[in-house]
C-alpha cells in the first residue's frame, strides 16, 4: 500500500497565519497588484490605487439656486412695503432658472415668488436681499484639488458622481487579482457526465470561484488535472505565468494533498503542511516565484475554510483592503459538542431568535457534507483548549447571513417530509423575507427540541399504540406544561419501499425476516421507526431477526437512496420518496403529520402568515402532487393540549 | 416667465409609497421578471427562479470515508488482541483510498492504521467493526430530491457546489431587471467636454447606473436629452419598449420634473407628483404601459434619495427579494439641527465612537452637495412632526458602511488643510482599516467640537494676538479640565491670493481697503480670520472698509476658487490653496497649524499608527512638495496644558 507524509503536531491557527504571512510579506507577495486607467463609468466597485482630488470645482461658476431675477443685492437695499424698489429687466435684473450662471455685476437671486412684475420689463420688489443669497457659489460641492476619495477606496455609486463632477472622465484602480483554481484528482468528472462508481462530480471549483470573485479576484479555473505528480508540476507551473495566486484543490483522498506540498517543494517553498483546525486541517500554504500557492482540501467543508481563513487575507490584502470581518452574535447552544483537545473546530450552526435570545444549533460536522454550509447560519469556533462546548453555554457564532435574515427565519426540528421543503419554497415565494428552515432528526427529536427551545416548531407523526391516535398524548407527556397547537400538514401514506418490480417479492412487514433480504431502518425516534417498531410487535417479530435493523438514515429519502443504490432491499417511508427514486410502494398504514406550535409562536405574524400559506390551495395541490398525500386537514387545527 | 405647476400639500412618504406601491402592484408592475437558463458556474450572485431539488444523491454510491480495507463487518467480529481475525486479500478485505466505491459484499472500512499487514497477501486486525463504520452512505451530503435552494434565493459560491454536487448542469434564474436612465437637460455637458459658464457634467446618470447595479438590475443609460417636450417624450417611449423600469433625471432647474410629470401623463398615468420629504421632494411616480416610470430629481442628493426609497423596492420586488433594510445604530446628535414641520428630513451625518457613545454630527444639508453623501456615514430621519432635533437627542441612524468602519474611523474637525487630506489618504494606505474622516469648520469649530465630545481630534491654528503664540491659550481657555496634547501637522505659509499676474496689483492687507477691489472672506472662527482681524487691527483699518469682508467661506480652497473665478479679487488663504487654482500669493505670516488630541484618545492604537504616519519621511515630502510648508516640527509634541 502507498505511503503517506504523516503530519504529526500540526500548528495552530493563529502559529500558521502568522509564519506564512510573514513570508509572504518578506517575499513581497502581498503588496498591492499594479493600476488601470477605467472609465468612471465602469469602475463600479472597483479600488482606487491612488487618492482621485478634484480637477475643477462644482459648481465651476456662481450659479442661480432658484428660479427668479438676479441682481446685485446693493440695488436691492432699503427696499420694502412702504418703499418698494423697482428693477428693469437688461439694467438691473436679469430672469434666470435655477443653475444658470449669475451675469456680471450680479450677486444674489431673488425668489420668482417675491417678484411682482410691471409693466414694459420691470418688475417691484418689496425686501432687500444680502449679497449671495440664492447663490450656489463656486465649490459649494466640490472645491478643485480637495480629496474626492483615498486610495485603497472601494468606489460606490455616489463616489463615481462626484468623481466626475470633479472634473474626471477616468479612474485609477487596481488591477483585479488573478487567481488560477487547479481542479485535481482522477476521480473527477465534469458535470453533465454520467456517473459510474467512484466518480465524483467536480463541483469544487464552482465554489472557489465564487469565493474569489466575491472578494474582488478574477477567477481563472483550468482543466482538471489527473492525481499525476508531473502533470501536476506542469499546469502549477503555467498557473504561475498566469496568475497572482494559485489554488490547487486535492482530489477528496487523504493523500492527495501530498502531491501538492511534494509539488510547492519542487518548484518553490513550502511553508506549512497541516493546520491544526477541522475541517481544513489538510491545507498546504507555500509560493512560487514569489507567489502565494495554496494548497486547498478536496472535501467541500475543508475547502470552503481554508478559502475563508487563508485566500480571503491574502486577496484583501493584494487589494490594499482591510479584511472584512463577519458580523457575530452572542447565541446558547442548544445541544453538547465534543471536540478534540489541540484542534480548533469550525462548528456549522443554525441560529434562531427563539424566546427573546438566539439560540444556535450545531449541523452535521462531517467535512464532507457542503449542505452543512448552505444550510448554515453561521459559524462556532471550538478553540483547542476546550474538550467541546455543554448544552445550554453561550458561545459566539459569526454569522453567514444578516441579522435580519436571522430574525425571519423560522427553525422547524423534526421529522423530514418533502411537503416541508414545498412549504419553504412557497414561502419564499409569497414572503421572499421569511426563511422556513428545516433540521431533519425525526419526530423526537422535533419534540425534543420545542423542550430545549432551540427550535420554533417541530414536524412530527408519532402514533401512540395504546391509543391509536398521533402525536397529542406525546405533547401531553413530554411538553406538559406548555401550551401548544397542533396543525395538520397532510395525512401520508407509510409503505414498504422494493426495487422497481420487487425483484424479491416483498408483500409486508412479515418479509423483513426472510434470510434473503437486507433491510435498512430509520433512527430511534423517528416516528416510521416507531410505526414499524409498533408493527413488529403486532407481528411478534423479534427486530434481531432482521437484517439490517441497525443501520440507520435519518431522512426518507437516504433510505430511498439506500434501497435505489443496492445498500438494502426494503426500507419503510413515505410514497413520495419512493416515487422521487423510482421505487416500488407497498403501503402499510396512513400517518397523520402534523406541525406542533407552542402558543407565544402561534400568535406571531410570522406563523400567521405560515399559515396562510399552509391553507392555499396552491399548496395544497403541490402537495397532492406528490402522490400518497391526503390534505383534507392540512392547516387546520387539531387541538391544544 | 415660464409658468409652472405649484404642488402645494404633497403627499408624506408613506402614503406616496402606500398609493404608488399599490397601482404598480394593481398593473402588475412588480411582478417578477422571467427567468433565464444559466450555466451554474455562471450563476453567482442570480436569483434562483424556482426552487431547485436535487437530481441524485451525492454521494451516489457508498465511499470509502477513509484509506485502508473494504471489508464485510461479520467477517471481523470476535477479533482481539488475543484472537486476531486474518484476511485475505480479494477473498475478504480490499484495499480502498477515499473515495473509492465499496467493492460488493463489503460494508464497512477498517482504517490503515489498523491493519497489521503480514505475507502472502495476508492482513491481520485485533478489533472487530461494524456494518457502516467508515463509510459515506449514499445521499449523506444531498439526497435526491430534497430542496437545495428555494426560489427568491440569491446564489453564494458554497450554493453553486451543492446545486452541481447535486446533478445540475444548469439553473433558471431571473432576469435582470432592465432599467433605462434618461439624463434630460439643456445645460448638460458629457465628462471631458471644455466647460463654459450655465454647463453642468453629466454625472448623475453613473451613479443612477451604478445604485441599479448593486440592487441587482440591468442598467442602459440613454442620450441626454434637452429640455423639449417632444423629444423627452420621444425618449420616454423607447425606453418603455427596452426596459422593465424608466428613469428619468429631470435636470437641476427648478421646475423641469413637470416635463416628466406631463410626459407620463400623456404617454401613461401619473401616480404621485413631489413628495414632503427633503431632499427628494419634486420626485415623480408614475406607469406607462404598466411599468414603472420614474421621475428622479436633478440635485445629486435628492436623486440618490429618491433612488433609494422608491427604486430599490421596485426592484427588490422585481427580483422577488425581501428589500434589505440597513444597518442602524442609536447616537447622540452633536449639534442642534432646524426642520421643517410637515417634511421628513434625511440629513446626512458622520458617526465616530466618542466616549464609549456614537456621535453623529450634521453634515451640509443642500440638496446639490454630492460630497455630503461621499463624506456621510449615515442617515438620519428627521419626522414630519419635529421642528428638529436638539443637541445631545438620541437618534437612530441608518449607517451607510459597515459599524467596523465607523469603529475605526478617527474625527478630525477644524480648519481645513491639504495635508489633512495627504495625511487621510497615507493612513489609508498603510492602514486600509483606518479612515480618518475630516469636516472643516474652522479652527474655533475644531475646539468645540472637541468641547462638546463630537470629534477625536481637532484640526487648529489659532493665533492669540497677546503672546503672539498659537493654540495653547485657547485650549487652555476653552477646554480648562482636559488634558490636551498639540502635536505639530506643520509650519505653513498664509498670505493674500490674487489672480495670476497680480492684475490689481496688490501688495499687502492695507490694499484690501481699496475701493476697485472685492475681498472674500472666511468665517468667524476661523484661524485664518483671527489672523485678518489682528492685522486689521495692528494697521487701524476697520472692516466696514473692505469690500466683501461680510462673505464668507469654509475652506482656503472654497477662497482660491472664488477668486479664481472671478467672484473676489483677493482672499486670504494658505500657499497649497494659491498653487492649486493658478494664483499669485503674497506672504503675509506664518502659523503654526496643530492637531489638538485628547488626553484619552492620544494613548490609542489607531493614534499611535497616525502619528506613527505623521513621523514618516515619505509623509513630510508629500506636504513639503505642495510649497508654504515647513514641516521640521510635523509630528512633534508641542506640549500639554
Amino acid at each position: 500500500m502507498q505511503e503517506r507524509e504523516i503530519y504529526l503536531d500540526n500548528p495552530p491557527l493563529g502559529e500558521a497565519l502568522g509564519k506564512y504571512f510573514k513570508e509572504l510579506e518578506e517575499a513581497g507577495a502581498l503588496k498591492p497588484t499594479g493600476a488601470e486607467v477605467v472609465d468612471v463609468r465602469e469602475a463600479l466597485g472597483r479600488i482606487t490605487s491612488e487618492p482621485v482630488f478634484a480637477r475643477i470645482s462644482s459648481p465651476h461658476y456662481n450659479a442661480a439656486a432658484m428660479d427668479g431675477i438676479a441682481v446685485s443685492a446693493k440695488d436691492t437695499f432699503g427696499a420694502s412695503e412702504k418703499n418698494p424698489v423697482r428693477l428693469k429687466e437688461g439694467v438691473n435684473f436679469w430672469p434666470v432658472d435655477t443653475g444658470d450662471p449669475l451675469p456680471p455685476g450680479c450677486d444674489a437671486v431673488i425668489m420668482i415668488e417675491e417678484v411682482h412684475p410691471l409693466e414694459g420689463g420691470e418688475v417691484e420688489i418689496v425686501s432687500p436681499c444680502a449679497p449671495w443669497d440664492n447663490v450656489r457659489s463656486i465649490g459649494e460641492d466640490v472645491a478643485a484639488t480637495e480629496l474626492i476619495v483615498p486610495e485603497n477606496h472601494r468606489l460606490r455609486p455616489q463616489d463615481l458622481s462626484a468623481v466626475i463632477a470633479a472634473g474626471h472622465e477616468t479612474v485609477k484602480v487596481r488591477k483585479k487579482p488573478k487567481v488560477a483554481v487547479i481542479p485535481t484528482g482522477s476521480e473527477l468528472v465534469d458535470p453533465g457526465t454520467p456517473l459510474k462508481p467512484g466518480d465524483i462530480i467536480e463541483s469544487n471549483s464552482a465554489m472557489l470561484a465564487g469565493l474569489v470573485e466575491e472578494w474582488g479576484g478574477k477567477a481563472i479555473v483550468m482543466e482538471k488535472v489527473k492525481d499525476d505528480f508531473k502533470l501536476i508540476m506542469q499546469r502549477v507551473q503555467k498557473a504561475v505565468e498566469l496568475a497572482d495566486v494559485v489554488l490547487i484543490n486535492a482530489g477528496s483522498s487523504a493523500g492527495t494533498e501530498d502531491y501538492t506540498s511534494n509539488c510547492i517543494k519542487a518548484l518553490g517553498k513550502l511553508s506549512v503542511h497541516g493546520v491544526a483546525i477541522r475541517p481544513g486541517k489538510p491545507v498546504v500554504l507555500g509560493l512560487i516565484e514569489g507567489k502565494p500557492v495554496i494548497g486547498i482540501p478536496g472535501y467541500p467543508v475543508s475547502a470552503y475554510l481554508a478559502m475563508e481563513l487563508f485566500v480571503k487575507p491574502v486577496l484583501y490584502k493584494m487589494q490594499g483592503l482591510p479584511v472584512p470581518g463577519r458580523e457575530k452574535i452572542k447565541a446558547r447552544l442548544s445541544r453538547r459538542v465534543v471536540s478534540s483537545i489541540g484542534t480548533l473546530e469550525f462548528l456549522r450552526v443554525k441560529v434562531g431568535r427563539l424566546g427573546g435570545e438566539y439560540v444556535a444549533s450545531p449541523l452535521s460536522r462531517g467535512a464532507g457534507v457542503i449542505m452543512s454550509v448552505v444550510r448554515a447560519d453561521g459559524m462556532v469556533r471550538i478553540p483547542e483548549t476546550k474538550e467541546g462546548i455543554e448544552a445550554g453555554e453561550y458561545v459566539e457564532v459569526e454569522l453567514l447571513k444578516s441579522q435580519e435574515e436571522i430574525e425571519n427565519s423560522v427553525l422547524i426540528i423534526g421529522s423530514h417530509d418533502v411537503s416541508i421543503d414545498i412549504l419553504a419554497n412557497e414561502i419564499k415565494r409569497f414572503y421572499p423575507e421569511i426563511t422556513l428552515s428545516s433540521a431533519h432528526v425525526g419526530s423526537m427529536g422535533g419534540i425534543m427540541a420545542l423542550m430545549r427551545g432551540e427550535a420554533h416548531l417541530a414536524g412530527i407523526h408519532l402514533l401512540d399504540p395504546d391509543t391509536g391516535e398521533y402525536n397529542v398524548s406525546y405533547i401531553k407527556k413530554y411538553l406538559p406544561n406548555r401550551r401548544i397547537f397542533l396543525v395538520n400538514l397532510a395525512y401520508r401514506q407509510q409503505g414498504l419501499m422494493v426495487k422497481k418490480g420487487n425483484p424479491k417479492g416483498v408483500k409486508g412487514i412479515e418479509d423483513l425476516m426472510r434470510e434473503d433480504i437486507t433491510f435498512i431502518n430509520r433512527q430511534k425516534g423517528a416516528g416510521t421507526r416507531i410505526l414499524l417498531d409498533l408493527k413488529l410487535k403486532e407481528l411478534g417479530i423479534d427486530p434481531v431477526q432482521i437484517k439490517g435493523y441497525g443501520k440507520e438514515e435519518y431522512t426518507h429519502l437516504a433510505v430511498a437512496a439506500t434501497v435505489a443504490g443496492g445498500g438494502a432491499d426494503v426500507g419503510l417511508g413515505i410514497m413520495a420518496a419512493a416515487k422521487a427514486f423510482d421505487l416500488d410502494f407497498i403501503p402499510v398504514a396512513p400517518e397523520r403529520y402534523d406541525i406542533a406550535i407552542p402558543e407565544e409562536f402561534y400568535h406571531t405574524d410570522l406563523m400567521q402568515k405560515i399559515l396562510e400559506i399552509m391553507r392555499s390551495d396552491e399548496f395544497k395541490k403541490k402537495i397532492e402532487s406528490l402522490g400518497g398525500y391526503d390534505t383534507s386537514m392540512t392547516g387546520e387545527l387539531i387541538g391544544g393540549d
